[in-house]
């Protein structure tokens, strides 16, 4: 933890804690999609038994799942698999409709820290599609910061993340490691289908999550997860059971 | 075509042609998320040599794809794969979490025709999951009407539906032979996922798509595809160059 505290020392806000009594809501509203890359690390790629992709792996993560930072996390009802995924995520600012990837920076309008929670046997043992594993509310926490590329500390390729569980760190990298970079993430995504203001993309997660270790671990009720970027501050989950009016 | 004419007659509107001067939107607004059903129909799954799922596979589709049900079809740039899928697809009225299957319609605002266009090689040979060949501007009109489940002709399990590609008829059968029926699927996705109101489900395909004939056979510019549900009208894309503004 202490590499983490040390991360999220050098946010943007000064803060040095979330006042309890408030709650912090994402810093951009619910966007019109969430288009994730899978096994865009490399050791992650590993861990999961996955070929190093030739080309990005897109999914969609359904909107409904958009959160704020502090938010529970919300068990679902008969979830054994809860698993964590720390990511750099981009906000768009300007219509992409088949950029090059030199241009694609010019049209981020912030980053900002995402978890894209998923459920691993919903996602991998219920039919082919990862949508199941990955939709589920509470599943896209977004914040607490959303940094624009001018406040960035360091290139978008070159920023230090990471994510701890009840104080133990589980995932440390740099998006220096990332298989497919920023740009060209973003630039390929927009030859497929169109970005839109305010659409999110996040940029996938490094290796440490529950279902690469040995044995595999996965979240329970009361766990804490807390997941930073660097310069983007720190949001932190604690796991409930779904309430029943959820 | 005589099929799709009769179909087409016995549609909710009374109107025999759509007038030519106006753009029809939609009939409901940019939904939140679409989720769609693969391999819903037996002789769709056995035409994409994929095994009859056990329970629903679910995909989403980039809600940027939505479109007008008269609109023009754009074929992407370097698209050689662009395939129809005309499907029943249900507007949610009331939002849906973890609901039974048996409350599961009284959950519904409508239904209409959707087209689940798709970019065959994009979805398949490009990474793994679909989305890449599901989220094509244009990809997903809707319409002409939407139908409260008042309104609908029959059961929605017991709906004809089709689809021509200029004027010659590629896909027939009814939704009577849905793997999974509505109330099944509404009910399955609100386990994973919350419905929001006006998000849309699309049910799935029948047989008769490009991808499934021998040879494969996909769309040109200058086609012209008509999709019907009966009692639920008409729509029809003509597919052009994607325009180099879009």
């Amino acid at each position: 933890m202490q590499r983490l505290e040390e991360w999220a020392a050098g946010d943007l806000s000064g803060a040095e804690e979330v006042p309890a009594e408030v709650r912090w809501g994402a810093p951009v509203a619910r966007p019109s999609k969430i288009v994730c890359v899978g096994l865009n690390y490399r050791a992650h790629a590993m861990e999961t038994g996955a070929a190093i992709p030739g080309e990005p792996v897109l999914f969609m993560k359904a909107t409904s799942a958009w959160n704020g930072p502090f938010d529970e996390l919300w068990l679902p009802p008969g979830s054994q698999k809860l698993d964590w995924e720390v990511e750099l995520a981009v906000v768009i600012g300007k219509t992409m409709r088949r950029v090059p990837e030199a241009e694609a920076l010019e049209h981020v309008a912030g980053y900002g820290v995402m978890n894209d929670f998923s459920e691993r046997a919903w996602q991998k043992e219920r039919g082919g599609q990862w949508s199941k594993g990955k939709g589920g509310d509470t599943f896209a926490p977004f914040g607490p910061w959303l940094a624009t590329p001018e406040e960035l500390p360091a290139d978008p390729g070159a920023l230090t993340l990471g994510l701890s569980v009840n104080g133990v760190v589980q995932q440390e990298s740099t998006t220096g490691d990332l298989i497919f970079g920023v740009a060209h993430v973003l630039s390929y995504i927009s030859h497929f289908m169109t970005l839109l203001p305010g659409d999110v993309v996040s940029t996938g997660t490094p290796s440490g999550v529950g279902a690469g270790q040995v044995p595999e671990r996965y979240l329970k009720v009361g766990d804490v997860v807390e997941a930073t970027v660097a310069g983007l501050g720190t949001q932190r989950q604690r796991v409930v059971e779904t309430p029943v009016s959820g």
